[in-house]
């Protein structure tokens, strides 16, 4: 079979690969019919993530039907169409248990990382009853491939853990495509005011047409003096960080309102300064998460019911014989102002 | 000055009155500019409310503008333009500081009934530091009268105790205007579903102006059955009893789901049967609660962002001179549609 | 081998009966060593449960080592020290994944009720992955039997679903096995006063042994009275239903403050006479709940730690031969003041 | 009067100051009977609190009796015996509605800092109706100083922050006075384990004593592998810091558990370096918070049911006449072993 395979330090290829077989009594084979890259594949190609190693097909989103399922897989039988979590989760690990399905001793975010992944043909699933999920008939499946990772990111790492209320503040740090995904799901809860922050009109201008109240561009070095203006000097109720940097997180640190939170969604690669000789009597919490995926069956039902347009985020559509020119579109979004690009099989 | 006055069982007479003074140095004296009838003054002109006696000014709702205030009232000075809470609060009693507003030592729901209320000229509020908002200038202060009691009655006893989640189902038993005013909060939420039931089509129809997304005529007794159908069998999450007999309040033991809570709003005067033999083992949970408007603040905020519209409640205008034709109104509401009538002095 | 069978309305008797065999490849065989009884097998004795059928094997509680697991099992091996939890659970149902296990749409309490049970030299468990729990070394067996269902019903049905909290107030009505569960776990919160109710004087000494701080006798039927003159007349926070009938969870209702909390432990067969007249503006919930036994992995570390000590409920102990005489024993506890009995093979 | 002043930085004399004034219709006059000395009170003499100026009489903590009160004051009449909350609360304020009386727009922390304290033979507090409390007769009025700021802020900044469970673990880095009052407070919980780590052999013997499972003595830089060692490696669910410093809140860092809670109750000068990049994907939280006295009410009832005994932080006594030997005893802790310091009058 095809499959897009990260060759050696920068380098992404589409090769010809086995297809992958049934392991373990817990696996499923789906066919994947449409997949997705995410930031952190780019991250693999730079040799940040010792655990994917050369050869590795990537990928851990996407949607799919299914071929063939090991022994104990009860709830799926081929030709059910599903949904592929970016977590392996066994569901019986004492982290699986609280739903901290991202910390499974057994699973996590393994797909297309220690294993390989979805941007192929076939991959192969394991512990399938917790990690695929139903796809309603008549759904539009390509839409369900943002539920795979980047929709419960913003969900659960930015707006659950910065608990979004009716008539808060919110401003989120980064209008990348996570931001946007926190920007999206963040309405759910109907806030006062949205305000993006980012660096690039551009970016700031597609952050409006999602629902941000406010933009902010941070380029001139007045993010806060701007958001201050904004919040009658109180600062934000919730601050998300959807970039990965130290200057971005400590520009939530001046952003958060005494009793406010930082809920951090980027990926950081070094230590931020943490202002405790200004954070420590104000009240407030910073959280972190790596996406459990807890809420896919909670994202299901609000895309069924209209309250959040997935396809917002999909601004490219590849085959997956074109991966190689997918990749080039999402790693130069600067240019081609590529949110989320879909691969179809 | 002129006032609605309760001045027998079933009379309810437009009279010249005193205008209230400060009593207390925590009073402000407001001149009221809007004010509106709930069906507890109704309540009241039946003879229901033993605290409520013949001469009594009613009235609990509204928004003036400030003409005096005690000594201890800082926040308030004449000219301010404010909203009137139903509940006065001391802000410092026991249940004050767990913001059980509705239980104060020396306030609760006392306007309009232990004490002359709002339906007149001017109003005497004690606790007014807690107990009376600023208006922002250039707001609809029309609509802000829904603020007093009936939306935040709706969002806190319906919509916060009963925990609706984005995709989760709601069912609402009662579509007069409190169990509208549930349907309109309940949206901040983003939940899936929401079944508004009644014995009255054309009450359905507003609600699915209001935002329903699916209506139940209970009227051929088979509500459960119906909303099984539209829940696969499982039941709803939220159930929220937006009527006050027993029968509305069983109907919610039979619709709710496992794992679901059912929130009361109604206010009810005989017991109903509490089906424990059936819910013993489903995990759920029963709500009761008088408004304690501690949730102002927040409607303000979301008002303030277009989230809700409050003016879809208000169905008739009055000046305080036709006080009696208002009231007539309001009470055949079946037959005038009446929701919400504003009386303006 | 020999079990105990419910061989028809009113009889339970030591039967010889095939050992049993893995059907499923998520199940384990476990040699029991110890069990008990519950209030719950004599209900099925009476006829009660209709799930449960003459020729059953009883019991649903019970510690033992394993003897041979399914294929799909990895987390036992044969020779392991396991806890038998009362629900089995398969993990990944939509109730599993929010840990409402005792709503497992393929498990919840199945044991020694539509499947046989743990009153016998072995039982078949299966989702063995998520109902067994592995016992460390050096631990007091027998003690961990309470685990398998007394204690998480008292601690999940009764002082998690009632929050009990430091300084708080706790009524439990019925000082029974399972009331004493509740009594001894409410301690881990260190609740200011635990007052305990029941008809019976015996049960209630034990019950102030166990760490009750005031106890009342309501067969004088001033069982209101009393908690007010204890609680300043304003009711208690927590209140706990241990019993299961009309009249002691129509006394909970009297005996709650307001804000308060109303546990429903109790197994009721008959409706009750909710007091929504007196109850709908008293800002309360009333919950209820079938053991998820969710907190075992919690209970296990309280008891390592010695923050609770569970042999206090053992009173009996039987060898498997006399299970007919633990039977009487337990039925009879009126007169032979049993708790809980064991039962070892 | 006699009061101990903050004559000048590194100043504290015993003075003669005029009585003070009821100023505001909300004051109370406090003749003080008890009070004590705080770090914080070191900290302005070190000249680290601009708010505190040369001349200021210091102290936050206290009991005493009511000599006078202000018009609106209703709670309080002379002669009544109160505790001094080290913190004034308006009420009234957005943040009192959110119980954060610390952020409260006209009180917070003010006595002892920006207005005159409890160190004295008299003190205007403002705010009296939301800043005091009635001790209840026979009480033991030293120990409820206590109760004025160290064990609520070590039980609100450390252990409700730090969601501190029944069977959970518990770290707590500093075993000072505040230390030592989170770990007084967090047994109101029956955590598991709580691990204290100090330099100082001393004071982890005085922790034992004061219930630590297990105590760690950090000062060959082994804490991280001494505290995963007795974690099987997992870390901490509850991480207390208690110090103030970078490398304290550094050291915290690396012993949480994923999924666990960082509560800073160290009163910090400094940033410190957060490692996002070992962090950002492990679930967890950063909590801060200046006390907000709360749960005072909460403290008072756990007191009266003896879940807590205050008196084993009182180390010395001293008369007020000898305030400048309690400064130097407690300002010299780690030669005289001083906890707190009681002052009377």
């Amino acid at each position: 079979m095809q499959a897009m395979v990260y060759a050696a330090p920068g380098q992404i290829k589409l090769q010809d690969c086995p297809r992958p077989v049934i392991k373990d009594p817990g696996d499923a084979i789906v066919r994947v019919t449409h997949t997705t890259i995410c930031g952190t594949d780019l991250h693999i190609l730079k040799g940040d993530v010792p655990t994917a190693t050369p050869g590795r097909i990537l990928g851990h989103e996407g949607v799919g039907v299914i071929d063939s399922v090991g022994a104990a897989v009860t709830s799926f039988k081929p030709g059910d169409h599903v949904l592929i979590s970016c977590v392996s989760a066994c569901g019986t690990c004492g982290f699986c248990r609280k739903q901290m399905y991202s910390h499974c001793t057994t699973g996590g975010w393994i797909l297309g990382n220690s294993i390989d992944g979805t941007q192929a043909e076939y991959v192969r699933t394991p512990h399938a009853e917790m990690s695929l999920y139903h796809i309603p008939e008549g759904a539009n499946e390509e839409a369900l491939v943002m539920l795979s990772d980047i929709l419960p990111t913003g969900f659960e790492c930015g707006v659950l853990n910065g608990k979004v209320q009716p008539g808060g503040s919110v401003a989120i740090v980064g209008s990348g495509p996570i931001g946007l995904a926190a920007l999206l799901t963040a309405q759910f809860y109907s806030p006062g005011s949205i305000i993006m922050i980012d660096l690039d009109d551009s970016r700031l201008e597609i952050a409006r047409r999602f629902g941000a109240t406010e933009t902010v561009n941070s380029s001139n070095g007045k993010a806060v003096e701007a958001v201050m203006a904004l919040t009658d000097g109180a600062g934000v109720d919730t601050v998300i960080e959807a970039v990965g940097i130290p200057a971005t997180f400590e520009l939530c640190e001046r952003l958060v309102a005494a009793g406010g939170v930082i809920a951090n969604v980027g990926v950081h690669g070094k230590p931020a300064s943490l202002h405790l000789e200004a954070l420590w009597d104000r009240n407030i919490a910073i959280t972190t998460r790596l996406v459990d995926t807890a809420t896919i069956p909670m994202l299901f039902k609000t895309v069924a019911a209209n309250k959040i347009d997935p396809t917002l985020l999909i601004t490219h559509r590849f085959k997956l014989a074109e991966g190689e020119a997918a990749y080039n579109t999402f790693a130069n979004a600067a240019e081609t102002k590529a949110l989320k690009v879909i691969i179809s099989t």
